[in-house]
C-alpha cells in the first residue's frame, strides 16, 4: 500500500473564487485527499428542511475535478441554532448540573431520540445525494465523539435513556441491587425508576453505579454512530470512517469502529505534550517543539487495533494550535517526522489540520498550511516534503509485531471511578508499558478483550485490566508465549466487586492479599534495581518469586506462562521486565537512546529521532528531527 | 477499669449461615463487643411502614449467645430510597445551592421536621424492641454527624429553621441588626423573614451572619441527636453514644455529648495523616505507614473530655482504607501499637472497623481484620495479640492531668469565617500547642469553656479562644496556676465585633494595639530563640515583658497568673514558652524523642514507639511500632 | 496646586454625640476632606420613600462648621434589602448562572432598568437637597465599579440589554454572522434573540461573541454613571468623581472619567502586592510591609489619564487591611511615603481609608487612623507628618512627560478571551513595560486611543494594542519621535478577526508571520543580552533588524520613527529596548537602585526610596521608607 496525503477543507469559509486555486495548489504539494463538511450543517440547512446542498454539490466538483478524493463529513457535530429550538432538551448537562449550551461545538446529548432522529435524517439527505457520487471516497459520521468531555451527560435525556438500559442489562431491581451490593449504606432501591445518575451525591457513590453508567454512556455513543452508518451503508460503497482523538478514553473505541471501516484520529504532538502528558520539566523542555517520542506511535499502534488494521491521521498539526496551555511552533522537520512517523506504522493516509488558518472564531491562532492571507506557512513545504519521500519510500507494508499490549477501555472507567490512590490511572499505566517496549527498540501491537487474533505473540502485557474473565485468560495464554498481568490486573467483577479469589487466574498460583497506594515520592524497592510506584499487590501463592521487593514480598511471581507483576514499575523496573520476557521467549531486542524510535514493517525499518541533535545509533546516523528509512531485502507484497 | 476490644459488623452483608461463625471466631480473637445496625434501614423497613426485623432479632441472638455485647446503631444515618419519595425537601443543599442528592449517605438535612420526626419514629421502634434485649448493651445514634460536610445545610429547611432561631436568639430584628453591625454596607434587615443564609453573597457576608448560622447549624445537630436520646432513654438503661471523627470540628461535640453516656470516635491513623494533617514531607513520610505520633492521642484526650470521662475507640483502622488520597498499609506493630496507646489514653473499648471487608459498594477497598473472601488479615493477628497484652496490663486508672488545653468550637467557627491570614487556622493552632506539651513528655486534658473542673491544673493553654467572658477568665485562673492565653485569644464578641479592650482580661494589663498576618515564608524572630508565624498580636501593657520579639516588641506578656503570647509560635516557641511554664508551676517535664510519646495514668506509664526503628529513651529500649508499659508502684483502684 | 489630606468617614456608623469631636480631631492632623454618605442607602431611606435625611443634615453641618469639605457620594452600591423585594430580578448573576445574593454589597446588574431607575430617583434626591450645600464640595457616585468582579452579569436583565446593543452595534443579525464568523463551527444567528450570552457552552465560545458582551458590560458601566452624573450636574457646581481600584481593567475607565470631573482611586498597596502582583517570592518579601515600589505610581499616572490631569487618592491604606491573603502592618513611614509619592504623582488630595477602624462586620480587621475604641493608630501620626510636610513641599506643578504608554481597556478584554498562552496577560505586559521606564529614571504618561495629545513625546511605547487602525496609527507616530509597538500590538481587528496584514502598519514594514507562546521556563535569547518569554512573534519585513533572537529571526524590527518588537521582554531586554529610544530619542535616563524610585515634576524632584535600608543615588540619600523631595529652580506657577 503506498501511503497518501489529505488536508481539511472548509469551503464555506472563503469565497467560491478561491476554491479552484485551492484545489490545484493541494494536488501541487502531493496532496490527493481532501476532508470537508463536517461543520457546514448551518449552510446546509439554513432553517429547518431548507437544504441548500448546491454550494456543497459546486465545492465538491471542485475539488474531485483537480483530482481530489473527498472524504464528507456528516455535520452532527455542530446542530445549528434553529435546532434547539425544536430540541430545547437536547443539550447534554455537566456533573455540576449546568446545561452546556449553544454556542460553540458538540452541543448534544447522546441519549436524546429527538436528535438521534435528525442526526439519521441529515445523513440520509447527505447519502441520497452524494452516496453515489464519484468524487466522494470515504464519509467521515461526526467529529471526534467525546471531545470537550461530551460522553457523558447528567441531563434527563441521559436518565431515561439510562434507566431502560438498567433495565435490559439487569432485568430486575432486585437483581440489580444485589451486583450492586446496594444493601451497603441502604441504598436499594424497588423500581428502576428509583435510579438516579450518579451525579451529586453527599459522598461519592456506589462504583458500581458508575461503571454501569459509564458503559451506557459508552454504549449510547456506540448506537448514535451506529445510527448514522447503517443509513449510510445502504447509499454508498465508500468506506465509513470517524476521527478520534489522544488520551480519550471515554468511550469503547473498538466497539465504534466494529461499525466502520477505517480508524482515524487526530495527531496533536505538541498540543498533546502540553496539555495531557504526565513527565517532568526537563522532559517537556527537551521535546517541547516536537512532542513526546511515544505519545503519536501509541495512538498509531491502538487505532490501527481499533481499525482492524486500516487506519489514518485525519488531522495532523501542522504548526502552533490555540487550545493548548502553551502554543510553540514545531522544530523545522517536525511535520515531516510525525507524517512519516504515522506511515511506518500503517497509516494509509496522512491529513493536515487544516488547508488555511481561519482568520475568524475560536480556531483563528491555529495554524494550517497556508497563513489566514493565503501565503505559505512552514508546513506547506514540509508537506511537499512528506509526498516527495513518500514517492522514494513506495509501498508499506505492516506485519503483526512480536509483542502486543492489551487494551480495555473499561478498565480505566473503572479505576477512575475508584483509583484507590491519587497517582493510579489507566492510561499512565499502559502508556509507560508501551514505554518501555520501544526503549527495548520492538515495535508493538495491541489488542482488545474481544479481538485477540489467533496468531500468536511472543508475548503480550495486560497490566490493569479490571475484569479477566476465565474465557479472556484463556484466549490470551493461547495467543501468546508469555502472558504478563498485573498490576491491579483481575480486581473485580464485571459489577465492581472484588472477585472471590484476585487476580483469579487458572494458570497462576497467586492471591492479591492486600492493596496499597502510595504518595509520588515513595517508591519501593525491588531487588537487582527498579521499583514501584503508586501502586502495590502484595501477593503471595506457589508461583515462582522471579522477582523480590526489598521486604522480601514478590514483586513479579510466575508460573507456566503467567506472570503476575505486584506493583506499577518505574522505568527501569518495566526494562527488567520486557528483559526477562524477551529472553524467555527469545525477542531481539534494540535498545534505543532517549528520543530515538525504531518501527519495523515487512518492508521498512524506520529510524526516528524526535531529539533536536542528530544521532548515531547501531551505524547510522540520525539527523536532527529526522526520519531514517532503511528497505528490507525481499519486501513482500501486500 | 479493664480496657476491652469490639468490632463494627454488618450481618445484613452476610449470608446467615456465616453468623454463627463469624461470632465465634470474634470471640475467639479475644473480641467482647460488636456493633451492628446502623447502616441498615433499608433492610429494617423495605417500605414506608413495613418493619421486618426478624432477621436483626436473630443476629443479635446469635452474636449474644456467643457471649458478645452488641452495641445497637439507629440506622438515621443512611434513609432508604422511598424516604425521598415521602419527603423531597429532605435533602440538604450545599453552598453552591445544589441539592445533595441520594445515592451515598448522610443525605439529609438537620433542620428538616419531617426527616427528624422519621428518626424518632425508627429510634423508638427498635427501643421498644430492644431496649431490654439483655444483650443489647449499649447503643449508638446515626453514625459520624458532620461526615461529608454534612453539619451546614443551605437549603429551604435550613432557612426556616434559622429565622426562628434567630428570632429566638434576638428578640427584635432591630437587636439583630445592632448585634451584627448591619448598618455596615446598608445590610439592615425590618423582618427575621428577609434574612437568607450566608451564600452565594457577592463578595463576603457579615462575619456575625456566618457565625451565628454556624452555631445555629451546631445547635441542629444537638437537637437532632437530642431527639433520639430523649427516645431512648425512656425505652433502655444501656448506654448511649455516638461515633465522632477527626478533626471535624463544625458542630459543638461538647454539648452534643451532654445528652449521651459515651464519646466515642473514628479513628484512622493513616488515612488522617494523608488527608488532613499539615505537614512537611519528611514528617509526613517519616509517619506514612503509622500516623502522626499526636493526631489519635489528641483526640482520645479531646473526646475523653466530651465523654466526661468516658470513651472509646468505635472504629479503629485495621489496614489499608479506601477514602485517603493515598492509602499504605500500617506497618506490623501499628494496630496493636493505637489500640494500646488508645488504653493509655483511657478508652474503655476499642472496636475495630470493620469484622471482614466488604466484596462490594463504596468502602469495598477498606480493609477488615478478614479478607473479602474470609482468610484473616494482618489486623486479625494484631487484635489477639492486643487481646493478650491487655490481659497482662490489668486495670487502667486514669488520673487528671497536670496541664490542660482550653478548646472551644465555636472558635473555629469564628475563625474560618474570617481568618484574616489564610495560614491561621484553629485546629492547627491548639495542635500545634497540644504536640509542644507531648514533646515535653507530658499527659494532657482537654476541658471545655462550659466544664472546667474546679480541682486546679498547673497551667492552662487557652490559645485562640474567640471570646474570653470575665466569667471564663476567672473560672480558667481558679482552675490553674497558671493561664496562658493568646495568640488571637479574646478578640471577638460573641456577636463577632471587636470588644472595646482586646484581649480585655482583668487581670492582665495588656492591649493588642494591631494585628498582623503574614505569609508563610516570613517569620518574625523572638530574642533567645523561636518565631512567631502566621499571626503577631502587637501588644502592649503594664504587664511584664517575659519574650520579645527582634524588633524589641512584647512576645510573651505576663502578670499575675496570667501571660498573653502574641503570636503564633513556631514549635521551638512552643517549647520555650513550654518549659517557662513549667519552671514557673513547677511541672516535670519528660523531653521526648522525635515519634516517642509518653502517657501517664494512675497506675502506669506507657512509652508509645512510633518509629520504624526502635528508640532507648531513659534508659529503655523501645522496639519499632510498639508500646512499653510499666507498672506504678502501689496503683490506687478506680 | 497645594496638595491636600481627606479621609473617609462614616457617621452612620457612631454615635452622633462623637462627630464634632471626630471633625475636629481631622482638622488637628491636618485633613480638609471628608467622604461620607456611600453606603448609607438603608439609613437614608429606611423603607422605599420613607427619606431620613435629617442625620444627614446634621453630619454635614457638624463637618461643614468644623471647617472640612465633604465628598458626598451617592449610596448605590449598596441598595438596601427593600429594593430586592421591589426589584427581585436585579441581583447579578456569575459565568456559572448562580444568582448572587443580597448580604454584602455590589449586588445589582447595570443592565438592569428598573435599578437603574432607582440610583437616579436617589442622586436626584441627594441632588436637589445638597447640589447647593456650601459644604459639599465634591461628589462620589456609586463606589468601585467592579470590585468583586461586578461589571459582568449573566442573568436575564444583561442578556435583554445585550440583544438591543447587538441590534445598535450590527444593524442586522447577517452582518453580526459575517463579522464574528459564526459560519465556524455552525453558530450562525438568524435573529438577534437567538443571541445568547458567552457562558457555559460546551467549548470555548467565539471570541468575538466575548469580546462584542466586554465591551457591552463596560458600556452599561459607561451608561449606569452617566445616568447618575447627568442628574447631578443639573443640580451642583461641585465637581463630580468616582473611586477607581487598582489593577481592574473591566470596563473602560477612560469612557466613564469623560463624564466625571476627577479620576480618584482606592489605593492598598501592601494588599495589592499579596493579592494581585506577579513577582517571585524574593521580591515580594523585600517589599512585603511597603508594597510594590511601582504599583502605585502605575495607577497615579494611569488615573492621572482617565482624568484628564485630574485625579486624588480616595482611598490610602493607612495599616493592616482585611481582605489580602496575607495582612501585614506598612513599616513606619510607609503611609507617609505613599501619600507623598502620590503628590509628585500630581494627586489634588490623599485621602485615608478610613478615620476610625469599625469594630463590626466585613471590614472590622481593616485598620484606620484611629482604633475600634478611638486610640490613635501609627496612620494618625503619619497623616499629620504628611501635612506637616505638605506644607512645606508647597506647590507642586505637574507637566508633560517625555515619555508614554498607550494603555487600552479593550485589549485586556481581547487578551483575556483568548490569551493563546497561560502566560500572556494585558496588564503583566503594560506593567513590565512601566517598571523599565521607573528602572531608567523616567516619569511616564500614560495615553488612551481616544485621547492623544498633539503636544509629542519623545517616544511611546504600545505593547499589546490588540487594534491599530491606520488612525491611530497616524495620531501616535504624530505624537511621537519614536513610537514602538508590540508584542502581539495590531493583532486583531475590532471584532476578533485577524487582519489581513498584522501588525499591518503603514509606516514599517514588517509581517507577523507566526506566533507562539511558551511555558514560564523557556526563555528565547536575544543577541547581546536579555530574552523574551510567554509571546513570541515571529516577523519578517524589509524593516532593519534591530534585535535578534539567537535563532537569528527579529527580536525587534524598526523603520523610520516606528519599531516592532516581536516578543514578551524580560526585564533585562526591556531595559535595552529603553535604552535604544532614549538614544535615538534623545532622552536622559537616571539608572535606579532596586526599591528606589524618580519622579519630576514642573517644580520638584522626588526620590522616593520602598527599601526598608537607606539607600545612596547620585550623591543624595533617601532614608528608609521615606522621600526625598528637592525643589527646582525656577518653578512654574500653574
Ligand atoms: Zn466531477
Ligand atoms: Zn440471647
Ligand atoms: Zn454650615
Amino acid at each position: 500500500m503506498k501511503p497518501e496525503l489529505g488536508v481539511c477543507y472548509y469551503p464555506e469559509h472563503w469565497p467560491e473564487a478561491m476554491w479552484a486555486e485551492d484545489a490545484a495548489r493541494m494536488v501541487e504539494t502531493g496532496i490527493s485527499w481532501v476532508r470537508i463538511g463536517e461543520f457546514a450543517w448551518s449552510r446546509m440547512e439554513p432553517a429547518p428542511g431548507d437544504l441548500q446542498l448546491d454550494w456543497l454539490d459546486r465545492a465538491i466538483e471542485t475539488l474531485g475535478a483537480a483530482g481530489l478524493r473527498v472524504v464528507l463529513g456528516t455535520p452532527t457535530a455542530t446542530p445549528p441554532r434553529w435546532m434547539l429550538e425544536k430540541h430545547p432538551d437536547m443539550l447534554a448537562v455537566d456533573a455540576q448540573g449546568k446545561t452546556r449550551k449553544f454556542g460553540s461545538r458538540r452541543h448534544y446529548c447522546f441519549s436524546h431520540p429527538g436528535y438521534v432522529q435528525e442526526s439519521v435524517r441529515i445523513a440520509r439527505i447527505m447519502g441520497e445525494r452524494y452516496g453515489r457520487n464519484p468524487h466522494i471516497a470515504a464519509w467521515q459520521i461526526d467529529n471526534e465523539y467525546g471531545c470537550h468531555d461530551t460522553t457523558v451527560s447528567y441531563g434527563l435525556a441521559a436518565l431515561h435513556a439510562f434507566r431502560l438500559w438498567l433495565k435490559d442489562q439487569y432485568g430486575s431491581i432486585d437483581a440489580l441491587n444485589e451486583a450492586w451490593g446496594n444493601i451497603f449504606w441502604a441504598m436499594e432501591c424497588r423500581d428502576f425508576d428509583q435510579i438516579d445518575l450518579p451525579n451529586l451525591t453527599v459522598t461519592e457513590p456506589n462504583p458500581a453505579h458508575v461503571l454501569a453508567f459509564r458503559r451506557f454512556s459508552s454504549d449510547q455513543v456506540v448506537a448514535y454512530n451506529k445510527a448514522q452508518a447503517d443509513v449510510l451503508r445502504a447509499l454508498t460503497d465508500a468506506p465509513l470512517l470517524h476521527n478520534y482523538m489522544g488520551r480519550v478514553l471515554d468511550f469503547d473505541h473498538f466497539k465504534v469502529g466494529e461499525d466502520l471501516d477505517i480508524a482515524t484520529w487526530d495527531s496533536y504532538p505538541i498540543g498533546f505534550l502540553s496539555d495531557r502528558l504526565e513527565a517532568d520539566e526537563t522532559h517537556k523542555t527537551a521535546f517541547l517543539q516536537q512532542g513526546d517520542p511515544d505519545m503519536q506511535a501509541f495512538h498509531h499502534d491502538l487505532y490501527r487495533a481499533v481499525g482492524r488494521g486500516r487506519w489514518w491521521v485525519m488531522e495532523q498539526q501542522p504548526g502552533p494550535v490555540n487550545w493548548a496551555p502553551y502554543n510553540p511552533a514545531p522544530l523545522p522537520g517536525m511535520v515531516k517526522l510525525w507524517s512519516l512517523e504515522a506511515v511506518a506504522h500503517g497509516a494509509e493516509v496522512v491529513s493536515y489540520f487544516r488547508w488555511r488558518q481561519a482568520p475568524f472564531a475560536q480556531e483563528q491562532m491555529h495554524a494550517g498550511l497556508l497563513t489566514p492571507n493565503n501565503r505559505p506557512a512552514p508546513a506547506l513545504t514540509e508537506a511537499k516534503q512528506t509526498s516527495d519521500a513518500l514517492s522514494e519510500i513506495g509501498n508499506v507494508v505492516q506485519t503483526q509485531a512480536q509483542v502486543a499490549i492489551l487494551f480495555d477501555y473499561a478498565s480505566d472507567w473503572a479505576w477512575s471511578t475508584q483509583p484507590q490512590g491519587a497517582g493510579f490511572d489507566y492510561f499512565r499505566l499502559v502508556f509507560s508499558a508501551y514505554r518501555a517496549l520501544r526503549r527495548a527498540g520492538l515495535s508493538v501491537d495491541f489488542v482488545s478483550s474481544t479481538n485477540i487474533p489467533r496468531v500468536g505473540y511472543k508475548f503480550i502485557l495486560a497490566p490493569g485490566i479490571a475484569t479477566v474473565s476465565d474465557n479472556l485468560e484463556r484466549q490470551l495464554v493461547e495467543a501468546s508465549d508469555l502472558l504478563i498481568l498485573g498490576p491491579r490486573s483481575g480486581a473485580i467483577t464485571h459489577d465492581f466487586q472484588i472477585p472471590r479469589a484476585r487476580p483469579g487466574l487458572s494458570g497462576l498460583n497467586c492471591d492479591v492479599d492486600l492493596v496499597e497506594t502510595l504518595p509520588p515520592n515513595i517508591r519501593r524497592s525491588v531487588e537487582g534495581g527498579g521499583a514501584a510506584q503508586h501502586w502495590i499487590d502484595r501477593v503471595s501463592g506457589a508461583a515462582s518469586n522471579l522477582l523480590t521487593f526489598a521486604d522480601g514480598t514478590p514483586a513479579l511471581l510466575g508460573e507456566n506462562r503467567l506472570w503476575y507483576l505486584a506493583g506499577f514499575p518505574d522505568d527501569k523496573l518495566w526494562d527488567r521486565v520486557v528483559e526477562m520476557a524477551a529472553r524467555k521467549t527469545e525477542v531481539t531486542l534494540y535498545p534505543m537512546l532517549k528520543g530515538l524510535r525504531r518501527r519495523e514493517t515487512a518492508t521498512h525499518v524506520f529510524l526516528i529521532n524526535y531529539n533536536a541533535q542528530p544521532v548515531a545509533w547501531n551505524g547510522d546516523v540520525v539527523d536532527a528531527c529526522d526520519v531514517a528509512v532503511t528497505q528490507k531485502d525481499a519486501p513482500e507484497e501486500e
